[in-house]
Parts: structure tokens; C-alpha cells; sequence
């Protein structure tokens, strides 16, 4: 086994390279990272990742941080492995890549701040600043709008089969679904079937039940 | 001329695509969209960009946006002509895609506050937040220490040769080399080097020509 992620069990970040290893059908060996005592912000760590974050990712000797660096390595390194995650069509996979970086810099900002305010704050017994959900569900809302037109075009975001620009979504749903942000995912009926379809695929639930 | 760029000539994510066509040798048609008159948040523009802003991209007829996946488009798909922007090597091609996403994810979020605060709200006739320019120079600063040592260690950020993971950086730079921001990138010496040896290149210097 060579490939080793080094993550936490409540990391977005580290769930999303793990669901893409599954997709993958790739054995891995999950390391978890201290984070109460600080260990990722201490050599060795800090030599797998300098900025002392969660995930960090080693395939034989290949470093890599970075979630959707991660998964972008592993889709195009692995094609003949699992589920196709980026199609082999060079115009497609660019769309593709359109609606992943469409995650990653208008999806996720309000999801990872609702995330923090409602899935993890919880869990570390901090309260939930009610003023910042407010206006991060708006936020969010006007991202699933034009999801909803999108997906009106396309089974998926990035076309007709799942990619990564579907899969990189899965992490942050997992808290948000399970949170009163629901509603805001089922003001738009498209996407509420959407994220239902992804979460119910079986790399999703064998992270669920490893974690 | 089959490549069409929709975007604006202080945007720094048109500047982004403007100088990857220009590293390529790639003739484009720049369209110049009437901001002022909120033209990019109605149709026709809307059909190619659902969220209403700029760029917008077109080859032929394939229709993007987001900058940094209409950069990897072209790097991807254009690998014959001028300069390779991603490595041929998948394990190096990985490296530059982690000091991408690193732009991308923790240099963009304060550089682009910075550029808004010190770049666009003078053009605009807005007074500067210097609180928060403060806030944000703080924490550009923590980034650029990575990027210092990450610089001892190889002359571009992606590894030895210069790739996407640099040429993302240009257009806050050219608004944040040219404010009192300058000093936080001249406390590492590195840093400063790299930024003024990839601002003096020809692609480069033909956009700030162009615009």
C-alpha cells in the first residue's frame, strides 16, 4: 500500500480526497493527524504540508497537499482505475473544470463557513453566530439558483456523468444536509436530487462507514 | 481568430487569461464589457456566465469562465505552441497544481482584498478600509513566508521552470507592487526576486501594454 493520507475524521478537506480514492476503487492507508495537541503544526508534519493544514498526501514519493490538487493527481494519474472522474474528451473535461472551480471559489466559501458554524462548532461545544448563518445561507442560496438552471441543462454540473465537480460538493453536504441549511438546498428541487444522487453513491457511504 | 476574451481591463482575472494567451503566442479578439452599464448580469452575456461576471472565454465553440480553468484549458490543450505552462512530467505537473491551488486558495483571498483596497477603489474614487489593508497584509505576509522557503527550494513555485502556478499571481501584482503593499513582499527578498523576474516577461509586458 503506498498511498497514505494524512487527515482528520471531520475534515472536509480530507473527506473529499478520500471519497475520490474510493471512486478510484485505490487501497490507502489513513493516517489520522493529531490536531488537538498541534501536531500538524510542528515538523514533521510541516514537511508535508508548510502550511500546516490537513490533508497531506504521499503516493510512493510524491508529496502533495491541497484537496483539489489531490484529486485532480489522482483522476488523471488513475484513468484506467474506478469511475472515470474527468472525461477524456479535452472540451468536456474543460467544462468540467469550469463547474470544479466553480466549487471551489463561489460554492465554497458560504458552505465552509455554515460547515464551521453548524456542523463542527457544535462538535467542539462553541455556539453558532445565528448573524453569519443568516448571511451565509443567503449567499449560498444564490449559488444553488444558478446551480438549479445548470442542472435543468445536465445530469451533473460539469455534463452528463459525475466528476470531480460533483464530488468535491460532498464533503460540505454531508454537515450542511444535516443541518437547517437543508431548506435552502430544497428551495431548489434540481439540486436537492442532485445532492441526494451523489450522497447515495457507494464511494460516499464507505467513507461515512470508515469514518 | 476563433478566441474571444470577454472581460475588462482592470480585471485581474481577464489580466490572468490575457497573459496565458500571450505565454502560448495565441491571437484573441478582447471584447471589452460595459461594467458600468451592467452588462455582464444580463443576457446575452449571462448565457456565458451564469454568475455575471467577467471573463468570459470562447474557442470556437466552447464557451468558459473562471480564470484559473480557462488558464488550464488553454495550458492543457494548446501544448505545441510557446511556453509550457504545465509540466509533461505527471508527478511535476501534480507539484504545480498544489502551488496553483495554493494561489488560488490562500494568496488570492487577501491579495484580492488588497487589490480592491489599494488597486480598484482609488481608480473608482472610493476611500481605502485601512484597517482593512492591515488585516489583510497580515495575512498575505504568513503566505508569502511559505512562498520564501518554498523559493530556496526551487526557482519558480511549481519547481524549476515557470508554470501556471506563477503566471496566476501577475495581476494582483501589478496592483500590489505598485502600493505600499510592495514591502510586504520585499521582507522576503525570495519573494521580491521572483515577482520582479516574472513581471519583466514578455507576456506579461504585453498585456500592460495592450490594456
Amino acid at each position: 500500500m503506498t498511498i497514505k493520507v494524512h487527515g482528520g475524521v471531520f475534515s472536509t478537506a480530507t473527506l473529499r480526497v478520500r471519497v475520490c480514492l474510493n471512486e478510484k476503487s485505490l487501497d490507502y492507508e489513513f493516517i489520522p493527524v493529531d490536531l488537538r495537541s498541534g501536531h500538524h503544526k510542528q515538523d514533521p508534519f510541516l514537511s508535508l504540508n508548510p502550511f500546516g493544514q490537513i490533508p497531506a498526501f504521499q503516493d510512493g514519493d510524491l508529496n502533495l497537499f491541497e484537496s483539489r490538487a489531490i484529486t485532480r493527481y489522482i483522476a488523471h494519474s488513475y484513468t484506467g482505475e474506478g469511475v472515470p472522474l474527468v472525461s477524456s474528451d479535452a472540451k468536456k473535461a474543460a467544462v468540467e473544470d469550469v463547474w470544479a472551480e466553480v466549487e471551489a471559489q463561489r460554492y465554497e466559501p458560504p458552505a465552509a463557513k455554515l460547515t464551521w458554524e453548524l456542523g463542527i462548532k457544535p462538535i467542539l461545544g462553541m455556539a453558532t453566530d445565528d448573524d453569519v448563518v443568516k448571511a451565509q445561507e443567503a449567499e449560498l442560496a444564490k449559488v444553488l439558483d444558478v446551480y438549479e438552471a445548470r442542472l435543468a441543462q445536465s445530469k451533473y454540473l460539469g455534463g452528463d456523468a459525475f466528476s470531480l465537480a460533483d464530488l468535491h460538493h460532498l464533503p460540505t453536504l454531508k454537515y450542511l444536509m444535516a443541518s437547517p441549511v437543508k431548506a435552502v438546498f430544497e428551495a431548489c428541487p434540481r439540486v436537492a436530487a442532485w445532492a441526494a444522487d451523489i450522497m447515495a453513491r457507494p464511494s460516499w457511504q464507505k467513507v461515512l462507514a470508515d469514518c
